[in-house]
């Protein structure tokens, strides 16, 4: 069976080089008084900052800067506050994932009475919003073309994402050369999100439409093939083109169809993330291969074998097919990717695995392509040890 | 170089079997008083017209029915002058592509003090529409998705093609079951429309991106497969939904990318079908294989070789690929289609061919993947012949 769906995504894109030029126009609609959102320097050694504030002279902007990668709910709390003081009109959000989920998150608060962390432990619900523009300069979380976002609770030792329609960013500047000085590391954890969004489609237990899949396919090795081409020249505008649109395009809703997300994977790795702070990618590559390993039955293997000849295009007998899948992706995130292998080497003790699956689980099971228990993912944590 | 673009697609689509529930929610936004518009009576048959007659049953409805293939500009000002008198606040259109593409312009129009057909000799703009939802009973023009319409003019002998982004549906209700009363031919027919508007984006001059080609190749794959499949099934579920949501993907602005549909083939094909009314993806099935041999030089021939073997996934001398890539298409639309293969059985008179060549160029060329003037339209329509 083929579930109903639904699909809206009403954010504008500028795609290219010139686009930035019409980012007044845009924020022009919305007001004169700006929040500047972004990260740490790179924005100010790029030039970045000074061509988005140049474009903007003519509006008043307040800045936050310093949001930092698996951005904590303090600087949501600050966002809001500083939203309701100063009475901003519009946010723009300059940045990787980061930025952007925290702007989203602060566009709500600025608009809520309740606290920042109400909207992740479900107290409260987004009634409202202040507008939102996005400049990304990575492509990794799509986070640019979709209305969700991730927060993390230092205190709680939480990392959790909600979304709400009224999140959708109202435009957003897309240039590749933005991402030019993204270095290895960060350009192939991005990649390794991309491909993370689309596998977590792709495995599920769901009926999707046979066009869906075939384009999941096209984008993954998509992916896979202007990585490779990225981390030998970083200033190739065609590979980073094609990351950053496919980046967008594997997160903003219309791969899914009749399918659901099944977050296996992002809810092991956000523990991971929220506890010791490591690269949201990285997490991701070291647990993705062991996942699919482990999660193999005879009722699913139609979707390892699909997997098998369509993307990775090779032929596996039917009782190798998780072995040689996790083995060819391993192959990818670790040998081509050039990312290390495993959670010790990301200093995460061991003997705090079993803490973490328990905290992975809470009371009961994670749903999704696999349904897990705290054995399951502690099995799978030891995998990635 | 890789065009800049610019994407935006405000359109809520709800795609499933049980999704026109939620017609009434989306009508209600935009007010009480409804223009019907629809075709023939085929979808009083299907039992379409009762489902949303009822489902509408607090709205005021006023119908124009009788909405025919390749609309006349008369049907629009008739349904403008209807929308005028009786205040109507919303259309929902209900039929294929001539009916969703007929409201489009009587929102246009019934919000405009210049006469229907000043849009297309672009004596005037659209500077405001009423709001329109549609209910597609096809899988061809993507109207549903797009802001964009066809209308003819029976006594210029002319079909224009026009587009405003004030003509995006609101909402779409996509069901592919309302599909399975299309008999073959109709459906054939709106399949190699599907294919002719990724074909005339996928055959350009310009720079795409990769991952766009891909996802062109993977969508044109998938509705010959699946169109294979509807012949046989009409009622199977899976395939009418591949097409439907194939079809609306096929000119929604996304494949498009940093490139700019061409337009030849439809040019060509709009002349035929103003004068003698012909089938739109008919019309396309006899021109596209051999626009695509007549159009072949060594400059553009990677395209050539990217269509054969990651669509027709064939290997092919360089010198034969035309004439191979032409005859595999034609063995597609004339044998496993099963459409008539020229104009002759078409009931064109050969003897009107030149002056049909002088009217597709105008007083020039018609640009786009060739660049073409009337000699080169003769030969191509010759070769059709």
């Amino acid at each position: 069976m083929i579930n109903d769906f639904f699909f809206f995504n009403p954010v504008k894109i500028y795609f290219g080089e010139n686009q930035i030029q019409n980012l007044p126009k845009e924020a022009k609609q919305f007001g004169k008084k700006i929040l500047l959102v972004y990260g740490g320097q790179s924005i100010r050694s790029t030039g970045l900052y000074n061509i988005i504030t140049d474009l903007l002279n003519e509006f008043t902007i307040v800045e936050l800067g310093g949001v930092e990668p698996n951005p904590d709910v303090s600087i949501v709390r600050k966002g809001a506050e500083i939203c309701k003081m100063e009475s901003i009109e519009l946010l723009i959000a300059v940045g990787g994932g980061s930025v952007i989920d925290a702007s989203k998150w602060i566009a709500a608060a600025a608009c809520s009475d309740y606290d920042a962390w109400d909207f992740f432990c479900k107290k409260s619900t987004v009634d409202d919003a202040l507008p939102l523009i996005t400049v990304p300069t990575m492509a990794a979380t799509g986070s640019e073309m979709n209305h969700g976002g991730v927060i993390s609770n230092k205190v709680e030792l939480k990392k959790i994402g909600r979304s709400s329609p009224l999140l959708f960013p109202k435009a957003s500047f897309l240039n590749p050369k933005f991402t030019y000085s993204v270095g290895k590391y960060q350009t192939v954890c991005g990649s390794v999100d991309i491909i993370s969004h689309i596998i977590e489609v792709y495995f599920n237990n769901q009926q999707s439409l046979e066009m869906l899949d075939s384009i999941m396919e096209s984008l993954i090795k998509t992916v896979i093939k202007n990585t490779v081409i990225a981390i030998d020249e970083p200033s190739n505008y065609e590979a980073r083109a094609n990351l950053m649109w496919a980046a967008s395009w594997a997160i903003n809703g219309f791969i899914n169809g009749p399918v659901k997300q099944g977050w296996n994977c992002h809810t092991i790795e956000h523990e991971l993330s929220a506890r010791y702070g490591i690269t949201h990618g990285h997490g991701l590559a070291i647990i993705i291969p062991r996942w699919i390993r482990y999660c193999y039955t005879e009722e699913n293997k139609n979707v390892y074998m699909k997997f098998a000849k369509n993307v990775l295009e090779i032929d596996i007998p039917d009782n190798q097919l998780p072995d040689i899948i996790c083995t060819e992706l391993e192959k990818l995130f670790f040998c081509t990717f050039g990312l290390s292998s495993n959670l010790k080497d990301l200093n995460i003790p061991s003997e705090e695995l079993p803490q973490i699956a328990d905290a992975v689980c809470g009371d009961g099971i994670i749903h999704g392509f696999a349904e897990l228990d705290n054995k399951d993912v502690l099995a799978i944590l030891k995998m990635c040890y």
